[in-house]
């Protein structure tokens, strides 16, 4: 009992799934649409893009690149480094997209780590690299790349500067079919603890992954979020799991781009003017950023699609946005999964909903996209319903996972534990099969086997009059497992006690807002709340103090 | 010097890429859409269709059914067959859907050479099952396929009624993992001569013309065939080509689904109406049928996209369609492709054109979807340029081609010499990439190492006033290879001389529209032009007679 394989013909092409077949459609598809490098005005046709693809694969082989190696990029959002996402996995090396907002020691440790061969480095970042490169125990060589019309001198050795080189490159490379298999692109994941965590990704990875994306951000009649008419531009760093992988898809439909080099709200907001931008992605401070800015006042914002992750989209900014005209909605993914997972999916009827029922749809981390498998589980590793009410850890399979942690053995088996890969998340689904993240599984509260969101508590407890701000974490509890325990900020001049608490929350109990169970055992008055370096509360931090 | 391969982590989910997932998103994306059976009326909730494929796996195994058997199909468009598109497949067995308008030896002989294990039959087929019964050689079972709410026995003796069965079986089944390559659907393609020939398409190849197919359909502004919105109805029979791939996308994208049973115009309009259906496809013949029915001249048919393939979509017939407010296209591909090669793709100003240039631009074969990989060679197998002018064969890779013929090793290397499948037409690709099939291989003229197309000869001679119809066809020429020879028809009354010919040509030829040697060496009168059973000129028959 087998199923049947029939072999192919001698001759028959078995086609790989690989990242330069993405480029087949582009320039049939894109006419007259250009490449757009907002900091520098530099425009590029779909065939002088492709040109610059072969040229640039010239100049890397040229610099000893070899099938296997891999190529690190230091960069803004450029044209030129949408051309590295495609030559240097194309000739069959992997792109490391370095995150240039680590510290300095945590990049040496992820170029060390992913042993980076030969590095592209920008003029902002030159400083940088000068200080650690004796540190960079790998690296072979360096491309400088320059947004100036005459670049200064690099402040070490260099092959050369990236226009000069592939000014002076050949224009045809002959890419190679290899395993479909074969990693294209690395990059790094940081915790709150420990060093940065290498995913990586291969070609089919990549491909279906850009194929799924691109069902999905056109099928729904009201999210028409890539259309042959769209204008694309990331506010995703590029460096970014793959500016969420929309690129790949951009280029393949042949879309107009526009790349817009550094994020400085003032020319993000000229670009996407005079750009005439109609699709972008970002989190949620950078769209808070652009909205709050002063030049925002006079812009007419309708007709922007955003597509907003990294983290969750408030109703607040949800709502500010669409009364600007902007339409938002929620992505959901994270580094080890490619990124995407699901998005929000608007109803058909979504044009007569009110403004707060269109909020409530778009904060929502929304529904599972073709493809992908995803389920609930207990701490047993159990299966949950899709009632809207358990919470449960959300668990994946998609054609495009990470398939391990780099050089992490026993992190990868921790990540696909029991043959799902474990998002850290925790959440519940809906009969309708929304999902809607409710915690983070390190800081939701198991208490007498039922989990309890830290952030849902939080937010009850932010609603009482006098407190400013809420941090909620689970302590060890001999009868219960875990009991939730609250530390607080309160406004200036107001007094707040635990029986107060007790009092305020009470009635949100009987209301059935939350179970009895989610009252915190203790609340403690704090000056300020612990935050990590990225601002986020610091729950590992407050654990210990209350553990004291 | 080797691309960098690594090793998953040992539990990682390896995601095989199958047919059961294109069910994950069906669910999801749903709402109350369902699928309808138009002939009958019953109609089925995703929920509801997807616990009947848990039935239908259920029925199959206790009906004996193996992974790598063959189950064959004879039926009409119904949800049942949509049902056999993915339970046959997800067991692990081979759905044969079976070409019930061949005569009854080649259906004998294509369920033969396919070795079809199971057959489930149709009410309208059982007397010709009946009738061929004792032929079929490794058939062990029957189920039959009834519409009848009391089905009638059947004259065979058979595993049980489809509903029946259904209605009985357990409606969990644990669809298994398996090779993504595992061979899913085999159906025969027939030729002017010989036996048909089997095609087979596996699970990773289905799942990837279906994504494909997904963004193709939805991606460009002025053709938004398939969104959620939309409401599906295929006039293209499943057994042909999968429905042309579309079923296994509408599924994936939980549309609303309408059946229609065996076609009949009067019924497929008033589903058309009844259920607001907005996307249909079909051959040339089929929408002509449909608009010049009698009741088609009340229809308001503003909103019906439909797609053409299967032979040219003629401008007559685009113009017809497209004063009636029909959006028709032209796909292009073949048995051998799963269908889908190229569509239509209309440009973003499109909506400013003039009904003219609408027909122009829709009745051009289109170009490739992404992936596909398409050129078009000479007779030494070199590539020609895209200038929309040199004529050559067209040859293609996709990740969804037959990778040979079924037990047909010399057809099967015929069919990819040099690593392509050879489409075995004729065309030119201009340089926007959008392709024009301009003849059959095998009818083409090669005279003075020119291809001259058989077809645009004919084209220009029936402008001809007292030209009915016309054939040309290539005979050998000592000097020339080969040189065209004409056979027309004549309008009654009429008469057409050779001179007459050469002088009606000659002007066309100053004035670019052919070259000179296009101008037919000889022209004989005939009373009717040969034609093959299925009513299309028989070249190779007039070859023959013209060489007597």
């Amino acid at each position: 009992m087998a199923v049947k394989l029939i072999p192919p013909a001698d001759d028959a092409y078995n086609y790989p799934l690989l990242i330069k077949q993405l480029l087949l459609s582009s320039e049939r598809y894109a006419g007259d649409n250009e490449i757009v490098a907002g900091n520098t005005g530099k425009r590029y046709s779909y065939s002088e893009f492709i040109e610059r693809i072969h040229r640039l694969a010239n100049v890397l082989t040229e610099a000893g690149v070899k099938e296997g190696d891999t190529v690190a990029v230091l960069d803004w959002d450029t044209p030129r480094y949408l051309e590295c996402f495609f030559a240097i996995p194309m000739i069959g090396a992997v792109l490391h997209t370095v995150n240039v907002r680590l510290a300095p020691d945590q990049v040496v440790y992820t170029m060390n780590h992913a042993a980076d061969d030969l590095v592209l480095v920008h003029d902002d970042f030159l400083p940088l690299i000068a200080q650690v490169k004796d540190q960079l125990t790998t690296v072979k060589g360096y491309i400088h790349l320059s947004d100036d019309a005459e670049p200064k001198a690099a402040p070490f050795e260099v092959v050369g500067e990236y226009e000069q080189l592939l000014a002076g490159a050949l224009t045809e490379f002959d890419f190679p079919d290899f395993d479909e298999n074969a990693i294209a692109t690395t990059f790094y994941t940081t915790g709150t603890t420990g060093n940065p965590k290498g995913v990586f990704f291969s070609h089919r990875q990549l491909v279906l992954h850009t194929l799924a994306l691109a069902a999905t951000t056109s099928m729904n009649d009201n999210m028409q979020l890539l259309q042959a008419s769209s204008v694309y531009m990331p506010i995703t760093p590029m460096f970014h799991v793959h500016a969420w992988g929309v690129p790949y898809v951009a280029t393949m439909m042949g879309l107009k781009q526009v790349y817009p080099g550094r994020y400085e709200p003032a020319s993000l907001l000229k670009l996407f003017v005079t750009e005439k931008v109609t699709f972008s992605h970002c989190v949620p401070t950078i769209l808070q950023m652009v909205l709050s800015s002063e030049k925002a006042k006079a812009i007419d914002f309708s007709g922007w699609q955003v597509l907003i992750g990294g983290s969750a989209l408030t109703e607040g900014l949800a709502r500010a946005a669409l009364e600007r005209g902007i339409q938002v909605y929620t992505g959901y993914g994270m580094s080890e999964t490619c990124p995407l997972l699901s998005t929000t999916w608007l109803p058909l009827d979504a044009a007569d909903m009110s403004l707060e029922q269109q909020v409530r749809e778009r904060v929502r981390t929304g529904k599972p996209v073709p493809l992908v498998n995803m389920r609930i589980i207990d701490s047993n590793g159990r299966f949950l319903p899709h009632n809207g009410e358990d919470m449960g850890e959300v668990v994946v399979r998609t054609p495009w996972l990470t398939q391990g942690y780099l050089n992490e053995p026993a992190k990868s088996e921790e990540l696909w534990a029991n043959g799902w890969m474990h998002t850290g998340d925790v959440g519940s689904i809906d009969a309708g099969y929304t999902l809607q993240i409710r915690d983070r599984i390190k800081d939701v509260i198991k208490t007498g086997g039922e989990w309890v969101s830290s952030l849902d508590i939080e937010n009850l407890i932010s609603q009482h009059p006098d407190i400013e701000l809420a941090a909620v974490v689970g302590l060890p509890d001999a009868e219960w497992g875990e009991r939730p325990h609250a530390v607080v900020t309160v406004r200036s001049g107001a007094q707040v006690s635990y029986d107060d608490l007790v009092a305020f929350m009470t009635p949100l109990v009987d209301e059935g807002h939350i179970e009895k169970w989610a009252i915190p055992d203790t609340m403690k008055v704090v000056d300020e709340i612990p935050r990590t370096s990225v601002g986020k509360i610091d729950k590992k931090l407050i654990r210990s103090q209350l553990a004291e």
